[in-house]
């Protein structure tokens, strides 16, 4: 960068770094021969093609609502589509208060992406210095958020089923002691399918945790709150999963949810929400109206007759069942191919294998087994990518996430036959 | 707010204050019989319905274009759109440089709405403290991004074709001298029709702009940049328009150019763009990859086959022919029911009338005049609101905006007839 940029861009320009998801994306599309499990995309076969076209060929036969949706909407989103997705959420949550329903649907914001709802509750809670607790590992694309935005992080230990609430105690209880608890704002989970470990986060566990932050909350001066992304939780194999964080009785105010519709429905199609605490609601808004005055309308009423016809239920069962069949040729590939050293887990939903190879194994960006891989035609998310920056421990460098949403059933026993072969050679 | 909430929020969350926008809204709804000159909305009739089915049918029935259409796209935006668009620019620049215009589709990134780009190019330039210099008046929710961001403001006096130069150099000079020129990140010009005096800024203007931004940038230590906003360029009624800041030669370390699909096609498809340096690209992409990874990539898709087919003209040549008719509208009406002591002047192109009433009459969203405007059921955008907060000059609390963009013919003609009705009364 020229000095004369580096004069004039903002602390944010500065500071934000380049993703290194988009070095991995770079390195496909220079190299199309390579096998990616890399890639975060969805399965393509499963995108409603055929739906969506009927869906919006309707929706714009309709003059009224038509032009409703070529017409700009309200920052908020939808009033329909809010109800809905409140109804949807009360169906997996088994929950049946009306009351509690319609106040979710008054709370939810719908955004572009649930991407843009985490960045912009982001901005509205979080100063530079400020601190977010994440799983140990999380969502790397939310650390591009805090890295840009200055922000701390800690990283809390996670067992097969969430985060372990012990550490979580001890981590509240080392900033509390060292003054750093009003500097604490939310802690992050990624609670179904979790993205990268595939890994769901119990009721039990969630309610344990919103327990423990309740009882820092004095010391911090301010709620901490308890951020659920729930990004992944309609992609389970099995169809059910436990209720959400607002399940919680007496927790609204202190319980944040995100969800999407980009990866169940379709990812271009970019319609994400949330549901937020009464007081940050107004705060929220104003920060979207500046953004960019509300979502696309005309992709929101696509996702609203989606649901509203149960399209979108009939297309959400074929792309589980996909991705469970596609679960299960990675399963059947890394039984085949991977020695036995390596640790690994089925998971019950998402898009990933998270794989744990011997700590004397290097997978990093820069080491010799990414390149090794590289050299046979195969891409991985470096595990280490997927931790925060916490200097209170050692980050391990020894995993890798394997994707298998977007390669093809022949891609995927390609590329883990690929690995296989490295990890054998080390 | 209650005060556990105010220890919790960001600062930006703190200071970003409600747009007084969403108060005229609210007041609309809750009131429906009021006719609104107050809603920045488009005309409702001139939406392309059936073009969008037609374009969005032939887009989803191929298999290979539709899946890539609901699949995620890049962050900088689709190639092809973006192609498209710099052609767009090129004609309308009257420049026929291949290179040029290349050059410009790399440096092109697609937004949510041009409304994001202004938002992110602020984030990546922009501290808190930093100093933006804006038209007297200018587009009042730019204001908005400045006041939540924290930015100091200058306004520079208007002539009737665009920003008063002499003006211009004493602020620079006055920001030199009180050493403020370091903080002085850009120049905002909203340069076509301008939002909301609907006047145009000449190219020669403009010009004029750069060399005195130039002339400064030694003494800032970094370029001041000339951000042109361009978003009612398309809606002359003459179709023609003087070139933008894209055409100026040497100037592309310095010009940054932001347009939009919303208002000449659809608000409600969200499709906007800007042109960078190539210094600011990067910074730019990592930040929006922050906020949503890029623009759903089913609205650039359609907007591409709008213009790739045509129908974007077509579509755009009966809007221009139905805001020119209804500006008609407005002009006869104010015409035959304002008195004499309002001084206006016709627009050629965009959506708003600026009116200015005698120093006497406050026009402010708590005048007495406001008030009486409500009780006749009309509702206006009071002048000041469009004036940033600058210290060094008197802001003028006696004009109006009046747009004629979602009023009906019927509407504009009561509306305006009530206003005159209030103004003759003063």
């Amino acid at each position: 960068m020229k000095r004369k940029t580096k004069n004039v861009l903002s602390q944010i320009g500065l500071r934000t770094s380049d993703s290194p998801i988009s070095w991995l994306m770079k390195t496909k599309i220079e190299r199309p021969n390579l096998v990616s499990l890399a890639a975060g995309f969805t399965d393509n076969e499963s995108l409603p093609l055929s739906i969506s076209r009927r869906l919006l060929n309707e929706l714009l036969e309709d003059e009224v609502i038509g032009r409703a949706a070529l017409q700009y909407g309200t920052t908020a989103g939808d009033d329909a589509l809010r109800e809905l997705t409140a109804k949807r959420i009360e169906y997996l949550d088994k929950s049946s208060s009306d009351k509690d329903m319609a106040n979710i649907a008054k709370r939810m914001v719908i955004t572009h992406g649930s991407q843009q709802f985490l960045y912009i509750l982001t901005e509205a809670l979080c100063d530079p210095g400020d601190i977010v607790l994440v799983e140990d590992p999380t969502y790397f694309v939310y650390l591009g958020i805090m890295q840009s935005r200055g922000l701390n992080g800690r990283g809390i230990a996670m067992n097969h089923d969430g985060i372990d609430l012990n550490h979580l105690e001890r981590v509240l209880e080392s900033l509390r002691r060292s003054g750093e608890l009003k500097r604490t704002k939310m802690l992050y989970l990624v609670s179904y399918f979790q993205n990268p470990t595939g890994r769901s986060t119990s009721l039990l566990i969630k309610k344990g945790a919103l327990d423990l932050l309740k009882k820092y909350e004095k010391a911090a001066g301010h709620p901490i709150y308890l951020l659920e992304d729930a990004a992944y939780r309609e992609l389970g194999f099995a169809g059910q999963s436990d209720s959400s964080v607002l399940s919680i009785c007496d927790a609204s105010e202190r319980v944040i949810y995100s969800g999407t519709y980009s990866k169940p429905f379709a990812t271009g199609v970019r319609v994400g929400f949330g549901v937020l605490p009464e007081d940050l609601l107004a705060p929220f808004l104003r920060i979207k109206s500046n953004h960019d005055f509300g979502t696309s309308h005309l992709i929101q009423k696509l996702v609203f007759r989606a649901l509203d016809s149960g399209e979108y239920f009939k297309n959400l069962e074929k792309a589980q069942r996909r991705y469970q069949f596609k679960a299960n040729v990675m399963y059947d590939a890394i039984c085949n191919y991977f020695p036995e050293v390596v640790k690994w887990q089925k998971p019950d939903g998402g898009l990933n294998f998270w794989t744990e190879l011997p700590r004397s194994m290097n997978t990093g960006l820069k080491s010799k087994f990414f390149q090794e891989a590289l050299n046979q035609n195969v891409l991985y998310v470096p595990g280490n990518l997927c931790y925060v920056d916490d200097s209170t421990r050692r980050t391990p460098s020894n995993e890798m996430r394997l994707s298998f949403g977007a390669a093809s059933e022949k891609e995927i026993r390609k590329g883990i036959q690929s690995l296989g072969n490295v990890i054998k050679r080390k």
